[in-house]
C-alpha cells in the first residue's frame, strides 16, 4: 500500500454575487438576494456537499462610495454563520471580526457561542481594519497606525485565548443533589488581564466550546502580518500573484514559526484562488472574456485609488500607472502587502492604470486561472507539492454559477487524484484542518 | 356582530432550565441542554405552535459567583436568535444588548441583519447594565451611575435610529443595464453624529430592513426608565407584584407618554407573569410547594445582597430584614426599581431574610400565581381588562415541563374567550403587537 498523498484544504469565500468587483451585473447573478439568508444556505449547502473544510466571510466596518456600483453591503458575519450553523451539518463557519473596533469580551463570547451552536464548527479571521473611513463610525478621528493596530491585535487575541480558557471543559459538575452547579473554586479562573490596550479580569460568560476555541486565522500578509501569523494563526489566508511568489511566501512564514516554537503542521497557509471553469479551455476563455466585459473602469480607478492612497483619476487612464509618484510603502496605512503586490505588478509588465483595473478585477489580485477542470486540477496540484500553498481559498467570480462550475468539474477531478476529501472524517473545524485542540488550562495530574 | 374584544400579547422569556433560581434541580429539567441549540429551538417552536408573539432573552456580560449554584451562563443573543430565526417562521425574537458596553454602530448593524434574517422579526431590549462587576470586563474601573448610563442610552438610541434610517426603503436600484447598485446620492445618508458619548458619521453598511428598525424594549422600571420608555419604548417588560401596582404603573407610563407626543397604543406594557398550572387547585399549589422547596437560602442570600447592595450574612436569617440599615434609594446603582419593590414587600408584611427569598425565589419578584388554567386566566383576563398590562411577558419555573403547562391549558382557555390569538395574522413582529413600521426618511411627494 503506497503512502496516502498530502491532501489539501478547501476554503469558499463567500461574497454576495461573487468576486468579480461588479459580478452582479452578470447576467447569472441575483443581486437582489444579497441580504437573502435562503441564498447563502443554498451557497453553504453546495460547499458542504462538496466536502469544503469550511466557509469564510469578509467584513468591513463602514460603508464606501463604492456602494453605488458594486455590493459592499450586506449580512453582519456572527448572525449570518449563526443562521449557517443551522442550515448545515459539518462544513467549518470563519467569521471575520476587526481587533481594532470590537470589545475583547464581547468578541470572545460570540464565537464561544458560534462554537457551541455549530457543534465546533467556528473560525476567526481577525482583522486590524483599514483606514480612516472605518474610524469615523467609532468616534475616532483617526484610525489607528499600523503598528499600533497589530500591538492591539497581539493583546486581543492574548485576552481572547484567556477568557476562552477561563473555564475548564470539566467545570460544570450539576449535582441536583448537592446543588453545585459549576466547580467555581477550582475550575472556573478570573484572567486579571491588565495590559496596554484592554483591561478585562472575566471569567467568560459561557462555558468552553466544543473546539476549546475557534481556529484563529488571519489574512493580513504585511511584514508585521506575517510575524503576527508565524506566532499565533492556525490558517493564513493571502493573495499570491504567482507560483514563485507563492512559494517564498510559504517558507517565509513556515520559517518564521520556528522562532514561537511552533511545528510547520500546526499553520496551514490558503492563496486566494479564483477558477474560471470550462469544459474546454476556449469555453473558459470565453467565461474569461464575458468577465473582463463587466469591468467598470470608474469603480477601478477608485478602488486602486484607495488601495495606492491616491487619488488616480488625475493621470491618464491608457499611460503607464506612475509608481514614483506614489507613496512610500511605510507611508501606507491600509494594506501595505497588497500595495506592494500591485506596485510590482505594474512595475513587471508596465502596465497602464486601465491594464491594472482590468487584470484585478475579477479577484482583486488574487491568483486567477482559467481553463479546463484537468488544468485547473495541475495547478493547484502544482501549488500543493511545490509548497506554496496547504490549500486555497477558493474566490468564485459569480455565485452560485462560477462556484457550481468549480464542485461539479474541478473537485471531482481533485477527488479522483487522491488530492482532496471524498467525505468528512471529523466533525470539528479543527478535525477537517487537522489541527489539535487547544487544552486548556489543564492541570498536571499528581 | 360584536366588537371584537382586546386581545393580550404573549411573550416568552426563555432562560436556560427556567425562571425559578434553582430550576437546574427541579427532576424535569435538564441543564446539560443549557448551551444546546436545539433545546432552545425546541423551546421557540413550542412557543410559535401556541401562536406567541414573540421570545425573549434577558442578558449579562459578566460571571459572577452565583454560577456555583446557579445557571448564569449560556449562548449569546445575537447567535442564539439568528440560530432561532431558521428553526420558526413567524414568532418574534427579541435580544437584550447594553447600552453602556457595545458600540453602536455594530450594534445597529446586528439587528437589521437579525431582521433581515428572520423576515422581520427583531425586537431590541435596551439595557444600560448592572453594577461594576460587569465594568472590569470592559477596562472600566467604576460602572457609569445610573443617571449618565440613561443619558448614555437616550443617545445611543439617537444614533441608531439614525443608522437604520441612512437607507432609503428604494436605495438598492441594481439595473444591471446601467450599472447602478443604489442611488447612493439621494438615497443613502451619512447621519454626522456627534454627541457627548459618541462620534458616528455612517451611513450603514446594510440596506433597510423589513421593520425599518427592530420593535424598540426597555426594562427599566424607575423614574428615568420610565420617562425613557414613554419617550422611546415601544414595549416595556416591567415587574409588578401586585394587580394595584400594575394599574399605577400602567396609568403612569401611558400618561407619560403625551408629553412626548405619542399615541398610547404606541407602546405595550407586558408585566412579568409566572404560572404554575395544574389540572385541579390541589396538584398546582403541589407543583407550587415543589419549586419552593427547590430554593437555595445560600443563593437567595447572594442575589438579595447584590439588589440592596449591602451584605446580608451579617444579619440572622429569620429576623426581619433591616429595612433602616439599607442604601438610601438615591444610593443605589443598579435595580433601582426593584430594590424598591422588594422594600415594599418586607414593609408590608415584615418579612425576614428568609422569607423574602423563598417568595422571591421562583420568579425573581415577578407576579406568580399558581391554579387552575380558568383561575390564571381569570387573573390575566382582570389584568388586562383593568389595564395593568396589554399581556404579559411569561416566565415558567421550569422548560420546558412549566411551559408546556401554560401552552397546553392556559393558552387555549384565553383563545376561546377570543382573549389570544388563535393565529397569526402577520408577518413580522410589528404586525403582531399592532405596532406601526418607522417611516425612515421619507420625502414627500412633491
Amino acid at each position: 500500500m503506497s503512502t496516502p498523498k498530502r491532501q489539501m484544504h478547501l476554503n469558499l469565500f463567500m461574497l454576495s454575487t461573487g468576486h468579480h468587483e461588479t459580478s452582479w451585473r452578470h447576467p447569472a447573478t441575483t443581486p437582489e438576494l444579497a441580504t437573502d439568508i435562503r441564498y447563502y444556505t443554498k451557497l453553504a449547502q453546495m460547499a458542504e456537499g462538496a466536502k469544503l473544510d469550511s466557509l469564510f466571510l469578509a467584513d468591513a466596518l463602514v460603508l464606501t462610495p463604492a456602494i453605488k456600483y458594486k455590493v459592499t453591503a450586506g449580512l453582519e458575519p456572527f448572525t449570518m454563520l449563526s443562521a449557517l450553523a443551522m442550515g448545515t451539518k459539518r462544513i467549518g463557519l470563519i467569521g471575520t471580526v476587526s481587533t481594532t473596533y470590537s470589545e475583547p469580551y464581547n468578541v470572545a463570547r460570540m464565537f464561544a457561542s458560534l462554537d457551541h451552536i455549530s457543534g465546533g464548527r467556528a473560525g476567526w479571521n481577525s482583522v486590524t481594519s483599514v483606514g480612516d473611513v472605518t474610524a469615523v463610525n467609532f468616534g475616532i478621528d483617526q484610525h489607528p497606525k499600523h503598528e499600533e493596530r497589530y500591538e492591539r491585535a497581539k493583546e486581543f487575541l492574548d485576552v481572547l485565548k484567556g477568557l476562552w480558557d477561563s473555564w475548564d471543559d470539566d467545570a460544570i459538575v450539576a449535582n441536583k443533589e448537592t446543588g453545585i452547579y459549576t466547580d467555581y473554586d477550582n475550575k472556573i479562573h478570573p484572567i486579571h488581564h491588565q495590559g496596554k490596550h484592554f483591561t478585562v479580569r472575566g471569567p467568560l460568560n459561557i462555558c468552553r466550546s466544543p473546539q476549546g476555541y475557534p481556529v484563529l486565522i488571519q489574512a493580513g500578509s504585511s511584514e508585521a502580518g506575517k510575524d503576527l501569523a508565524a506566532e499565533t494563526a492556525e490558517v493564513i489566508f493571502t493573495a499570491q500573484d504567482t507560483l514563485e511568489h507563492g512559494i517564498r511566501f510559504y517558507a517565509d512564514v513556515k520559517q518564521r514559526m520556528q522562532k514561537y516554537g511552533r511545528s510547520r503542521e500546526d499553520l496551514k497557509i490558503l492563496p486566494g484562488f479564483s477558477p474560471i471553469v470550462g469544459v474546454t479551455e476556449a469555453e473558459a476563455l470565453e467565461k474569461k472574456e464575458q468577465l473582463t466585459q463587466l469591468a467598470s473602469i470608474e469603480l477601478g480607478l477608485v478602488r486602486l485609488s484607495n488601495l495606492f492612497e491616491t487619488n488616480l483619476s488625475q493621470y491618464p487612464l491608457d499611460s503607464p500607472l506612475p509608481l514614483d509618484e506614489l507613496p512610500s510603502i511605510d507611508k501606507i496605512k491600509g494594506q501595505k502587502a497588497r500595495f506592494q503586490m500591485f506596485s510590482e505588478m505594474v512595475r513587471k509588465d508596465n502596465l497602464t492604470i486601465r491594464q491594472l483595473i482590468l487584470h484585478t478585477t475579477s479577484a482583486r489580485g488574487h491568483y486567477t486561472v482559467a481553463g479546463t477542470p484537468e488544468y485547473i486540477a495541475d495547478v493547484m496540484e502544482e501549488w500543493l507539492v511545490k509548497e506554496a500553498a496547504d490549500g486555497f481559498n477558493v474566490m468564485p467570480s459569480y455565485f452560485p454559477g462560477g462556484f457550481e462550475d468549480f464542485i461539479s468539474l474541478v473537485v471531482p477531478e481533485l477527488q479522483r487524484r487522491g488530492l482532496f476529501r471524498t467525505e468528512y472524517t471529523g466533525r470539528t473545524l479543527r478535525d477537517h484542518l487537522g489541527l489539535k485542540r487547544p487544552l486548556g488550562k489543564v492541570v498536571q495530574p499528581v
